[in-house]
């Protein structure tokens, strides 16, 4: 056997035996990927395994997560620090580095947690996006510092989830050829063979999305993946597939071809079955021979050799062009947040009613001057999100420096591209859409929130507020929806004020998505409103006597501007009410006790929160002596003063709960 | 100007009329698609707008459902009940019958809620599916009592979300071929031309899906509309698309082809432009005259006439078997719960430990013998969900008598399917996947809430019992995130009982989705469950003194065990503790003042609740002398039981909880 055969085959031991001694896991997809895995980490992909970071790495993506198993036993084979023998031996155990789904931040070389199917391609696109831009704005003649490709490696559920539709074909129309999926198709899903729900031509279908397909029609032949590799890289103008035909379980007689060799263990005498099957030598579990240890290292050493040679290059390109070295410190370090806050002109702004999605337009197109390396864009509502950085130009085939992207209507392809962007390093990304298309964003922000990326989503027409477009437009649940996901800011402004310390707390952020969640209604300038909002939570209106507070009444964004008439009301009528302004419950959540306490004391239990939304997230601070004033139901389609009074936000209703709870 | 001209130019002024004068709507769908809207409605559909109910008419949804101002006027001119000249003026207004987007059980001959896009074309694949399947159940020679077509009318954006992908390539391998989908192609979308985000080959797109696709290269054309509606209904092995190429507000000079034409009013001016553009002849806003009213009534005649001559077969095959007519009262009449609720084997279980997945499982099974007409299947993960009936066989092109559905890797596709299967009559149709998983599910969940759909949602895999998979598997705000939609129950059982309950509830609802929420691991029977589950929470286990209760645990699933452990834990220790199970919130919610006091006395301030979840939804019962054991994190992946204690859901653990306060 040669030892490329052998390569391959210890990545399918390793596999089977991590999932063998888990007792859990998916052995299916690692046994029959093998090859194709081994084919590109040896000799298609650039990566060093000494240097996970190095900017200009391929990426790859294992899109099908489940199969862990197979890219532990990659990291392992060419030497990523900590991903040793024992840490496979730990496979999906508790503090491992070799946990169930493969995680981003938590092992080296893993370039984003996948699991959710479709998930990983998608934000693969991303990644492919980033490069390209990242190319235009930095590369110079002779000096390609940023030249890499993004591969991608799916499996029949991928391809059947509808992000990455979504996101496949968007790719495809910005003909992002140094994109390529290596698709695992091997027939079979949980439920069994593919053809009881999956027989799309998927060759046609992808030539209709603009790719190159290539098939590949024994997925164990190294020369053939090679050449189609080699084929893909090849194509300038477009994405690549390649088709790569496999077996499920493959080596392992009992179950290759089966929908059981998908997700449990072989069982152990199917693994010395396997083991004989494939001419493997050792009966010892987790041992590899030195041979096969020293030709990954050998491997590995091309990696750094790669690394080197990029090195040296881009140490003559800072030389000749200084300038530019300068701006890619800028783009690859941490957002400098002394731009926004040394900035007086950031926090200017006009006294006049203004909806808080317009406010946010006029702060992205501060950003966009601030940091070159803000892009973004919208699921095809960039007029109404007001979204759209002017005069920088949108991302396309012929603009590849464009800092603004037409999503098109594909919010949950939208939001993984958007993680993507964020995790290729070098550009701060957002999104945006209608807040209750949020919904379909969610799965993917969940990724975002586990993965700890710090972007943002711009989310518009927030309440009852959109009017006339009726409920199915009307996001009622959608607040407690974000606030319900752990490592998320929510940050519901209520003027201009609120909105710019919103905007920077995302800049600012970074290991948390932020979510904006913002008017389509005018909205007017608060007097008390204050930096103070950075705290989540604040005092925006002082009780008359402080010593003595009746009542404290809290809102968010819209309502807030009735919590300051219901106050007004009050007060006059003799009582002693707080306003506090609460943008960000997480972010308030944060504080120390001694905030929490000045803030909302312990001692005054009469409080009423107001917000057009769901009350689930408000019982933590009213307790049952306090009220919430929310939305229960769905809303209903009319002019949006109508339905606010409806619906009871009104200075009067507010009042009026005030002062039942004041009896 | 012939009558059918004039008949299609009502439709553009009506629809203009209505935008205009409501001064918000979108007027570009209905300017350009209104030819083929007509030609469909008046020659090819089957029905009859005195008897909106007709179980055989063909079924039409407006997927592009912004464009609502087209099928308000459609249903004005055939004379469906209610959408009278004076609601047509309320276009958008407040409890009008034409609100922003159409809402089903709200006007007359709406089948399905739409407006976020996609999701209309990937119910009405539901349609097509309950409709081959009854057809195969009730048609008998010479009597084809089942036996229409469903129609979706969809634009670009549509087809550019995920949930259509999944939707439509499922409706491909199922060969659905009296399924049809018109597309108004008008390559505009909000931000612009189609070229910017969606650049796919629709046609190859859909050939690779399967279908028959057909070309109107002018959307203007009745006789080429006509006689593409034509051959997509005489294919019979394959669903069809129509791609009608229209000209986005066609009529309008100064709008025509531009973006603008698609979300705003015309401008009065321009509305007048365009009526001499069409060569209307009343400027006056809603008139129509009375040869165009004549026409379409005898246009609504020929539905009318249809109806009867099925009448009158049904009427024969009543006779011819009664016992089919008895069959058919059973699919299409409420459920009969009694079938449930005096089954003595429907209440039986086993005294072992169960996963409630399992315990779900087995009650499907005896549920499938109840009730030949519950239907459902789930994302790939039947073996995972225990949900497959046994022997009840999977719909195929093959075998359209399976009840069971082979959904593919296709969350959100199959809950727009699971409500169009519903919204069809005659079936009780359920999903399922993973809770995590509910995540994708979410937009379509809220849509049958929002339409009121008794639809089920079986989802397993529901806390960090999920163990080794890990954070991306593991749900732990989307008990919350459910929780928060408006009209839907959640339940979260704790043993076989419950599950019982649950499942019966789910049976019983007639406006309600019902989300059932079942754990991977195995749980006791306990020995306080009962049908008092009905009532969302009840009294599992009472305190030592009823009289003066220390501490009332609150817990739901899994966690109810805890609950019963520390209880015993603290009464020794001399502590009078209530165990309350609470597997379904909101049916809580529902009962009475005095039964919720007589649960959660307002004298007993000391409560603790336990859920492996997101804590929020439990402060309203805690208030701010209890607490709450939840999830603030995301899980992690090892083994369940290190899991749970690791995270805190241990007896130890909820009794220490309860001793901090009692101090």
């Amino acid at each position: 056997m040669n030892i490329n055969q052998k390569a391959v085959n210890a990545l399918r031991v390793l596999s089977a035996d991590q999932v063998q001694k888990a007792n859990s896991g998916h052995p299916g997809l690692p046994l029959g990927a093998a090859p194709a895995a081994y084919e590109l980490w040896a000799n298609h992909m650039n990566h060093n395994p000494k240097n996970p970071n190095w900017e200009n790495r391929d990426r790859f993506i294992l899109s099908a997560g489940h199969g862990s198993a197979l890219i532990y036993s990659l990291l392992h084979m060419f030497g990523y620090e900590g991903v040793t023998i024992e840490e496979l031996k730990k496979f999906r155990q508790f503090g491992s580095l070799t946990p169930g789904h493969p995680e981003y931040r938590h092992t080296k070389g893993i370039e984003a947690t996948t699991g959710p199917l479709g998930a990983g391609v998608s934000t693969a696109v991303g990644m492919a996006i980033a490069e390209a831009h990242l190319a235009e704005v930095f590369n110079k003649e002779n000096y390609p510092v940023v030249d890499h490709y993004t591969f991608a490696m799916t499996g029949d559920g991928c391809l059947m989830e509808g992000v990455s539709y979504e996101a496949l074909s968007l790719a495809g129309t910005l003909k992002l050829d140094k994109f390529i999926i290596l698709y695992d198709s091997n027939n079979i899903t949980i439920e069994g063979d593919t053809d009881f729900a999956f027989t799309e031509d998927v060759e046609a279908r992808f030539k209709a999305f603009g790719y190159q397909v290539i098939v590949v029609k024994d997925g164990n032949d190294l020369e053939a993946i090679s050449k189609a590799i080699e084929e893909a890289k090849a194509e300038k103008n477009k994405p690549s597939i390649i088709i790569n035909k496999t077996q499920i379980g493959f080596g392992c007689p009992a179950k290759v071809g089966k929908a059981s060799a998908h997700g449990e263990p072989l069982g152990a005498e199917n693994v010395q079955a396997f083991r004989e099957c494939l001419g493997w030598e050792s009966q010892n579990e987790f041992e590899i021979s030195d041979d096969i240890y020293n030709h990954y290292s050998e491997l590995a050493e091309n990696g750094i050799q790669k690394e080197n040679e990029w090195n040296e290059m881009f140490a003559a390109y800072t030389k000749e062009y200084p300038e530019m070295k300068k701006l890619w410190d800028e783009y690859f370090a941490d957002v400098d947040m002394s731009k926004i806050m040394d900035s007086k002109e950031y926090w200017e702004f006009e006294n006049k009613s203004m909806a808080t999605r317009a406010t946010s337009g006029t702060i992205i197109n501060k950003l966009k001057d601030l940091y070159p390396n803000l892009v973004g864009g919208s699921a095809d509502l960039a007029p109404s999100n007001k979204s759209e950085m002017k005069d920088a130009g949108f991302f396309s085939p012929q603009n590849r420096g464009g800092r603004n992207i037409h999503f098109g209507v594909r919010e949950m392809g939208m939001t993984a591209i958007t993680s993507g962007i964020y995790l290729h390093g070098g550009l701060k990304p957002f999104c945006a859409t209608f807040f209750v298309f949020s919904d379909f964003m969610k799965p993917m922000i969940r990724l975002a929130a586990l993965m700890g990326l710090p972007v943002t989503y711009v989310l518009t027409h927030d309440s009852i507020g959109v009017g006339e477009d009726g409920p199915t437009h009307e996001p009622v649940e959608q607040l407690a929806m974000l606030r319900s996901i752990p490592n998320i800011n929510v940050f519901r402004p209520a003027d201009y004020t609120e909105t710019a310390v919103a905007w920077a707390t995302a800049m600012q952020s970074k290991d948390r998505p932020t979510a904006l969640v913002l008017t389509r209604q005018n909205l007017p300038q608060l007097k008390g409103s204050s930096q103070d909002a950075f705290k989540g939570a604040y005092i925006l209106e002082e009780a008359s006597n402080k010593e003595n507070i009746d009542l404290i009444i809290m809102a968010s964004g819209s309502e807030v501007e009735l919590a300051v008439g219901a106050k007004e009301e009050l007060e006059k009528a003799g009582k002693s009410v707080r306003v506090v302004s609460v943008p960000c419950i997480d972010l308030f959540e944060d504080q120390d006790c001694a905030y929490k306490e000045e803030i909302l004391p312990s001692s005054v239990r009469t409080r009423l929160a107001v917000e057009a939304g769901e009350p689930m997230p408000w019982y933590k601070y009213v307790g049952f002596e306090g009220d919430v004033v929310g939305m229960t139901t769905f809303g209903a389609s009319a002019p949006a003063e109508e339905l606010f009074k409806h619906f009871g936000f009104t200075v009067e209703n507010v009042v009026n709960k005030a002062k039942a709870l004041l009896k």
